[in-house]
């Protein structure tokens, strides 16, 4: 308990989102820290299994019974075994602020052997500006004995709001499956004491493990597409997210940030398994990066929602002759703009519908 | 001398070039990693001043009536009164790759207290790949103990040749004046143990003070202006120099990396002296910037000259009304290339002239 500020940082302004379908005895080990927080847990797969929560946490559970009741159709929009199912959790929270971590990660360590609080470096990414349209060599130039090195341009030193914290992970690292295969030996041990933005126009690959967002900016963006139960393909969900979020994130001038906080992965997947999920993303991800390198949102783009569905519009148009399943997906795009606006009517969040099992 | 691998890499394909005023005690303390490459000295200032080098250094010294003979009126762009004459050693060059190093960086430790071998890393640096198309979460995928994360195309995983390697500073940090008197005492203490490439697109501010690069590839494209006496700036030399390479590396399809190596930057400059050095840059920056971020090469751009001249006329075009002194910079922009091609015949690299003191 020593390790934790008096004060939670955004106490009551963050919500935790867990997908699960297990008890969640991972959250021993991150009580001194996910404590004082709020939890969502989106439990996946059968609805009438019990998941136990350690004692003292504060959450509320959902699962596929809760989603359809509260979606009704549009419930179609949710993935269904796979954790992709998570974003249901970001469209029910009423908070600003979502840390969402899967249940195979646990507190690391940095290199002086103290345990990391994730949580609150996500925190301190999201409350500090980006800087997406130069880099800076010596990294995150806002963080404590680092600044702006000589070059960088004054007009640009105030920065950007950042709407997204990706963390990384030490042990197993977030291989596909092919190289899983290659090196089913191979762990990060390497700790790299860096936080930086990821620059305009830059893709990069969102890992959903340990990530967090300001909700209020970016969140109906952050939707984890069509995986799982009845789908093509899996393992693609937060790429997916991924890739959706910086074109908007660009568009709209705001930062993405990535590096610090590790949090210890201990458990690969299987890689066969994997390999079925993905071999078809695989393929088609040859297409999409193009695609969403080439992404041009119109001027009167100017929400996330607005963002969000012309990028449908350009799925349906230039990917849905790849495979049908980008068709559907369009389609799942425009219902979950349509959900998270029923949920999330703007100017009164207290109004939302939401009701699950609250602890 | 334990530390060094027996057979030093490219021993006979790389030169360090090193711009001086004074006498090289400082090589004392790379003797174990420089001592088996040959150094291009290029002494500025008083050309009859001696300077001194440590016995058993395989070197050959340049200094201002030595550049004024090889050159003659192409001289004139060649800075002298300022660290930017250094660009001279890589023209006279006859090597593959060039490391360059400021006189006032020393041998910095690994958090291991181990001692850095930076050109051996700088070496490692430019003989893998870069990866300029796609951001790697894991940061360089060719190093030991890492690879591409999930989510990254395969079609890019061979990546590019790597044509600059940019090391960075313990202690004293690359500051500008302003913030040098603002943060006088702050020092780099964080060791980052990355390297990356910086993405295509994206513009950095290169230092010149550990800078490594494939003078085959990019050579042409690294000069560094006109600076010192009778030029209305300083400071920006090595900047400009990476803004012009940068958007050439971008346009022909190589990579630019930063990260490690570390150097010991022992000595700040005074910040009285740089700021007014720098003060007419910090000004005009805020429109080089812009301009290097639009500038657009033509396709029939196919080499490293066409595309310098291509940007000297841009310069002249676009930045000439911000002050005379690019129009200046940009004649001298085409006599850098005369020179260069008048020493480096194409094909033909032994049939060049250059003849220094050597030692």
């Amino acid at each position: 308990m020593a390790t934790v500020s008096p004060t939670p940082l955004l106490k009551d302004e963050l919500d935790i989102v867990i997908p699960t379908i297990r008890n969640l005895d991972f959250l021993e080990m991150w009580r001194p820290f996910f404590q004082p927080y709020h939890l969502i847990i989106v439990q996946d797969g059968d609805p009438t299994k019990t998941i136990k929560v350690p004692e003292g946490f504060d959450y509320e559970l959902y699962n596929r019974n809760d989603i359809n009741r509260i979606l009704g159709p549009k419930a179609s929009c949710i993935s269904f075994k796979d954790s992709a199912c998570r974003c249901f959790g970001y469209m029910v929270s009423k908070k600003k602020y979502i840390y969402t971590i899967d249940d195979d990660c646990f507190v690391a360590k940095d290199p002086s052997g103290k345990d990391i609080n994730a949580l609150e470096q996500h925190i301190q990414n999201l409350l500090s500006p980006s800087t997406p349209f130069f880099f800076n060599t010596l990294y995150d130039p806002y963080r404590s004995g680092a600044d702006f090195v000589r070059g960088y341009p004054f007009s640009l030193r105030e920065g950007v709001p950042t709407a997204v914290s990706h963390g990384l992970w030490l042990n197993i690292p977030d291989y596909d499956a092919p190289t899983q295969l290659v090196k089913p030996l191979e762990r990060n041990t390497r700790y790299v004491d860096a936080i930086m933005t990821i620059p305009k126009g830059t893709l990069f690959p969102m890992c959903g493990m340990n990530l967090a967002f300001n909700r209020e900016l970016i969140g109906p963006a952050m939707y984890f597409g069509l995986m799982g139960d009845g789908q093509p393909i899996g393992r693609y969900d937060d790429m997916w997210a991924g890739w959706c979020t910086k074109v908007i994130c660009d568009h709209l001038g705001w930062g993405v940030k990535t590096g610090l906080p590790y949090i210890w992965h201990s458990k690969a997947s299987n890689p066969f398994v994997n390999l079925k999920k993905e071999y078809k993303g695989i393929y088609w991800q040859e297409e999409l990066i193009p695609f969403f390198q080439s992404v041009a949102l119109p001027k009167d783009c100017t929400t996330v929602q607005k963002c969000y569905i012309e990028i449908s519009k350009q799925v349906k148009a230039k990917l849905g002759k790849v495979d049908d399943y980008f068709n559907k997906l369009a389609d799942a795009m425009v219902t979950w703009i349509e959900a998270w606006d029923e949920l999330n009517p703007s100017g009164d969040l207290s109004a939302k519908i939401p009701n699950g099992a609250t602890k």
